[in-house]
């Protein structure tokens, strides 16, 4: 690995842990530290790195560590939870003069906020000078040390933040662990991140817990009907309200706003549907309404871009019936890849009271065709064959 | 098959077209009828049945088709749009006296009210004796006779709705249909249906596709981090809006209360987000606000039904970093199956940049660990571990 350790990591959940595996997996020394000491403890023995203690920050002049004096850390990543990141961003640059830190916060204005003003209070600047935003996005519905894997970070953006006063090498630093640890580094200022995952993660997440919440009180009649569009729709609402709290409000004006474009669109619905409930399915503009909903959500459901960073791209389904026993989707999938057909995507379909699934799978569209007479051929029952 | 033919299927489209050829196909004797001479001619000649022509409602008398006399329909199905299927349900029941006629739009009440309203101006209950709503949870996100396939209504629930004037002899005869195609019949009031499918189904669907018509105008940046929770969220967003234009306006009384719910929990969030943003993360109640959202949402998601309609049912999850090769997820199911593994679910993860792919296994909790160390013995990388 092209980084310079040793690292100190602050907070070993989630992310901080599997940092530190991989860090140490691939030679880079690390220490960590946690408020909690049997979490710090967990870290340090799934082999994220030696403990230091909770008071490594607060500790003035030399590092201690049990068991002796080490080298002072080049690079400290703060990977505590989001609403205390600023303020232990400034511990580390200040009791650290020589290193560069980093947070993995997913919001990040405020973060870069706490910096600048300790900056200016303490007449310093270069406490600015060596700190870089991070956001690996790798975030999951669980947490903790103990869930933490060296892959976590493997192919997935890294948005990097560097303020304006902020030194070259400092970035450079950041950018060099992103890419240690297999991720792909993403430059970008902090209100656009902040924006951007307002956009396709925190509002997202809102609207399918609000969506799911509407099911708390559901009568087990109309659950039964749910199908897979319900369960694509809410999976996200079992994500981790602990968490999730303490992000969504650290990024409560660009979440508002995309939320407030949200509710004015329901309520432009809304005005049509109560009229056409009043007047008749025809009535009061509802099917326009209705219909522009529809096609704007099209259009947009399209710009999400596929796997492999590229642009949105079209993939051709495929779609198989699987008999529900043990080695069936192995059988498929042997054949699939004795056939040389790769799946860009798939997703398993089940229903009430079904004995087989259908599996959708996404594949390139020049192969899709064959791929489906190849099935036919070796007995498999394919489902639908469609249009572009 | 137990249904007694011959049966009148008017409407060619997905639902019309598929149940022809599962009902060909077991023998019973099918005729079509569309508006449109080519899609009943792409239903016949995909041997969903025989065509008899759009005229086959208006005549009076004896039953032509094309070469000849035949007997009358002992059932018909109303396969045509939603907005017209009351009014062509109507038709049919003054057209053959002796048959029960059924329809499979996705809203129930406008459809039965057609019915009622037409027993009770021409004096005659016969025709709302013999009428049931169907509706087959079998819609898909493409429409028309070339998507036809017999294996359409395998597994999925069949609501059926019998208005207080109905028949127990029609009911059985639509009941038998069902079960005739392979679904699970389900009885239910026209209200409860309507009211049901518009929380499980509706307001989903519009929920997604305002959420993603919000990526509309979104600038690519923000678009590249986009993670699979967007992914799942909108991509029902992706569904035919002639379809849905003409499921919703008709549904639209049951749509309009849940997105009114709906709209006050956005209010009331906002309300707080907008203090929060105003006067900081911990002011204006946000931290509480977004904690009940999202604690409400597990609770909701967690009512929702698994595959084989049994109660909700966690599944332990496996985590399997899977090359992006042909044949290698061939390869990992071929190595479940040996070692007996059953999936029960399955989403493959992509991010942008990523060579290989994440394929979240959902299996049984009792077999998860054991699952984990044997793939691992195998050579596989298991991306987490994790509590119950």
């Amino acid at each position: 690995m092209a980084t310079e350790g040793p690292v100190l990591i602050v907070g070993t959940g989630l992310l901080g842990a599997s940092l530190g595996l991989c860090l140490q997996a691939g030679g880079v020394p690390v220490y960590l530290s946690d408020i909690s000491p049997t979490s710090e403890r967990l870290g340090a023995d799934m082999g994220a790195g030696l403990p230091a203690g909770a008071e490594v920050l607060s500790i003035e002049d030399t590092f201690f560590i049990p068991g002796g004096t080490v080298e002072a850390p080049s690079l400290v990543v703060i990977a505590t939870p989001p609403d205390v990141a600023g303020t232990t961003a400034v511990k580390a640059l200040r009791r650290f003069p020589q290193a560069v830190v980093t947070d993995v916060a997913s919001v990040k204005s405020a973060v870069l906020q706490d910096v600048l003003d300790e900056a200016k209070a303490a007449g310093d600047p270069s406490l600015a000078a060596r700190y870089v935003g991070s956001h690996p996005m790798a975030g999951r519905e669980r947490s903790g040390a103990g869930a933490a894997d060296a892959d976590l970070f493997v192919g997935r953006p890294w948005v990097l933040v560097a303020g304006s006063d902020c030194d070259a090498r400092a970035v450079l630093m950041v950018r060099t662990l992103a890419m240690d640890v297999g991720s792909v580094p993403v430059e970008m200022d902090a209100a656009t991140h902040d924006q951007s995952v307002a956009l396709v993660s925190h509002v997202p997440q809102l609207v399918a817990s609000m969506l799911a919440a509407r099911l708390e009180e559901a009568p087990a009649e109309a659950l039964g009907l749910a199908g897979q569009g319900l369960r694509d729709t809410t999976r996200i609402a079992a994500s981790d309200p602990r968490l999730w709290t303490a992000i969504l409000a650290g990024n409560a004006g660009p979440v508002a706003d995309v939320l407030h474009a949200l509710r004015d669109d329901v309520d432009d619905l809304l005005s049509h549907l109560d009229a056409a409930a009043a007047q008749g399915p025809l009535e009061g503009g509802s099917v326009g309404a209705v219909n522009r909903v529809m096609t704007a959500g099209n259009r947009g459901v399209a710009r999400i871009p596929g796997k492999h960073g590229g642009a949105p791209r079209r993939y051709a389904e495929v779609e198989v019936l699987v008999p529900d026993e043990p080695g069936e989707l192995g059988r498929l999938f042997s054949e699939l890849g004795e056939l040389g057909v790769n799946i860009e995507d798939l997703v398993l379909e089940h229903s009430a009271g079904q004995r087989v699934g259908l599996a959708r799978l996404m594949v390139d569209p020049g192969v899709a065709r064959q791929a489906e007479r190849d099935l036919e051929g070796r007995g498999w029952r394919i489902i639908a064959h469609h249009g572009a």
